[in-house]
């Protein structure tokens, strides 16, 4: 087993480089993460090749015919680092305080990456590889995947698996191990209110048109009866009834955390029912107008949908079409982002996830992993279950709770050593649970 | 009466200078225009004299003991240029294209003041002056005139007059005289949603929790019915009854110039007389969120309501404080800003109305003035009445469709000679219409 002191020094060499793929300044930046993991990989064959935006990094090791192979997962990319006066120490350097690595990218996803890189690495030195593994890193996670789709259908032959394993895709807390069996899917749309040519004074024009504002307010409101159910006829009509396991969490200490008066949500269901199960329609953004005594020609609202599984994004988007009727006075229009993604799940008895869970149990102690749901999306899982017929396993030694995507993004140190025993018992498990029935 | 091109030459000086009241930069220019005021009026004893923020100029000229004293209003302060990239010539550039000189503040309220400054040149040069003028020109209208209660408070004696004549206030068409005998009042209001204490990832979160986009939408919504009546209870509790004169009114080429698909408010109403006799509620600004799937930590709304005589903005506030409940899971709270200002009217058979239809029939070959009212607010005419006690006739020979507040601000500058013209008869009219009864 690689000495943890070197995987430290790994993380925070990979950390230190800006790979920023949603800003086409840092393009020299991303070429050198992208070369930084090839060189990791070095022992695997490991090469950066081209797609049509950012590289990926493709790798092999091979240990017999007979074994069966795995196609490990993960990114280079890291999001914006946001305002940097924002974080106690530079996003780009790397910093240890409290056990921790602080950095833009150690927790999503450079601190598991690392793990994935690092028990290669040892079972390739230790010559006791026991299933075939191939590698693809690719930079544009962060950005929505956009030559992902087209890479994986151009080069199906080269990474034909019987599983992906995802380092992508944080374990739900610190306090117990999980495993995660569902994404939600994602329809993002925009709603636009057009009224008057050009923004009207409110005074001279007021009361004698619509005004978008009140139009988009009215249709706003209309998505969700009062008790925050979803009101658009068909909403629902595809989902499924779920069963969670007996999954102990307390909704006064999440209220709390959050900071609201009250929890609040379709009645019925419990909070983590709702988080885990039921479809959402959330308007992440209003806009209209100004400040000024306008009536605005335009108001605007961005929504998305986070869906469960057996809803198609196309049903769901036609519903919202048919909810939506223009008042009025005003035209409206539904634009719907390209790149809808259904939710996506592995059934918690599916073999992967019975190993995951039994490698979990070898290093925490015998704990049974919580099996849990994630309400963000995982667009990748569901692309290779699409193009390359192939389920993804997530297995992840990021936590949720590790500032992704915000100020003083960190990786808990601890994670690197748990993460690259758990990987390396996973594969031996692997090597039995994917291998054919004897014949 | 002074030759026209003297008038457009002074006009033009005028508009050079940038008194932007609301730019903290522009101080400078501030003064330069008060002086230059001050010194057009030099004749008539023009003075700068300071208040709790820009100057006023002051000035008086006496004709006789037993003749009426009028105040004559004006302001010599502008709005800011906004893009200049808009304009066709530069905000500060005087430029005569078509028989129309562009600048900003060329119509409000510059060319209506050079008439009021260049009617009394003409009176005291001839030694004709038929009653007592006092002028106020001030210099804080466009950010809402804050010192000038103060001012009128503690001038009460210098500013003592039987009406104020005002030379702001634009006429509402180019193709008729017209003649304003209402302006509305103005509350406004910000009405913020809180919710979480800090935003979410609306993956993570959504469906736990109220989406302050969601409570802020279902408030807005609830403030008007489909129709476009305001459903606020008590709104219109206090709103008189008014009928409007004869006016004529193209509702369709009212429509095609706002390029709306369809007018639309309060049913049982043309659109003139929403426009002009009926209180409304108008949400100028949304905002929550942005482009990101959050569930942002607040959402906030600008509101203003315009009134009508005999509506009280303090019960205004009041009714839509009652009305505003907030949604479950969030917090509301209705923020009024200061200054809210009621309705202004002057009686359409007021003896300076009757005057100012005599001098506009002598000046348009006898075409009958409209007896118009005006969608935006006049705070001054509030104020000359609440603190000096004192009606206020509107007497602008700007027009609504100048550009007013937007790039490409012009002033007609055939206004010039037809306004100094009827000013010039108006002041004679008023002369005897103000007169005491004869003993």
């Amino acid at each position: 087993m690689a000495a943890i002191p070197s995987s430290e020094r790994t993380l925070a060499e990979f950390v230190a480089i800006s790979s920023i793929s949603g800003d086409p300044a840092r393009r020299g930046d991303m070429r050198r993460a992208a070369a930084w993991v090839a060189e990791q990989l070095a022992f695997a064959g490991g090469r950066v090749v081209e797609t049509s935006g950012h590289p990926v990094v493709l790798a092999e090791l091979h240990a017999s015919a007979d074994a069966p192979t795995i196609l490990v997962y993960g990114h280079y990319d890291v999001q914006p680092s946001g305002d940097e006066a924002e974080w106690e120490t530079p996003p780009f350097t790397p910093s240890v305080r409290d056990a921790r690595l602080y950095g833009r990218g150690a927790s999503d996803d450079k601190g598991p990456v690392v793990v994935a890189l690092e028990t290669a690495r040892a079972f390739h030195e230790s010559g006791s590889l026991p299933l075939n593994v191939r590698f693809l890193i690719e930079g544009e996670e962060e950005i929505g995947s956009p030559s992902l789709p087209g890479f994986l259908d151009g080069h199906r032959d080269e990474l034909t698996a019987d599983l992906v394993v995802s380092a992508d895709g944080a374990m739900w807390r610190a306090s117990e191990p999980s495993i995660p069996v569902a994404a939600k899917g994602l329809l993002a749309l925009d709603l636009v209110v057009e009224g008057p040519s050009s923004d009207l004074h409110s005074g001279r024009h007021g009361g004698a048109v619509q005004n978008p504002n009140h139009a988009l307010a009215a249709i706003v409101a209309s998505f969700h009866t009062g008790d925050g159910t979803v009101a658009v006829p068909g909403f629902y009509e595809d989902v499924a009834p779920v069963e969670l396991e007996d999954i102990p969490f307390d909704e006064e200490a999440y209220r709390k955390e959050i900071g609201v008066p009250e929890l609040h949500g379709e009645p019925g269901y419990s909070a983590l029912e709702r988080l885990w199960t039921r479809p959402t329609l959330e308007v992440n953004e209003l806009r209209g107008g100004g400040a000024f005594t306008v009536i605005p020609k335009e108001a605007r609202a961005h929504i998305t949908c986070r869906l469960v599984p057996d809803q198609d994004p196309e049903r769901v988007l036609s519903a919202i079409e048919r909810h939506v009727v223009a008042p009025p006075g005003v035209a409206v229009r539904i634009e719907a982002h390209p790149g809808a993604v259904p939710a996506y799940s592995i059934g918690v008895d599916h073999p992967a996830v019975r190993a995951a869970a039994q490698a979990l149990r070898a290093v925490y102690a015998g704990e049974e992993p919580l099996l849990v749901r994630i309400g963000g999306t995982l667009p990748a899982a569901v692309l290779f279950e699409q193009i390359l017929g192939v389920k993804t396993l997530l297995f992840s030694f990021s936590t949720a709770d590790e500032n992704l995507h915000a100020p003083n993004e960190f990786f808990r140190l601890a994670r690197l050593g748990e993460g690259i025993a758990a990987w390396s018992e996973l594969w031996r498990l692997l090597a039995r649970a994917l291998a054919p029935p004897a014949g």
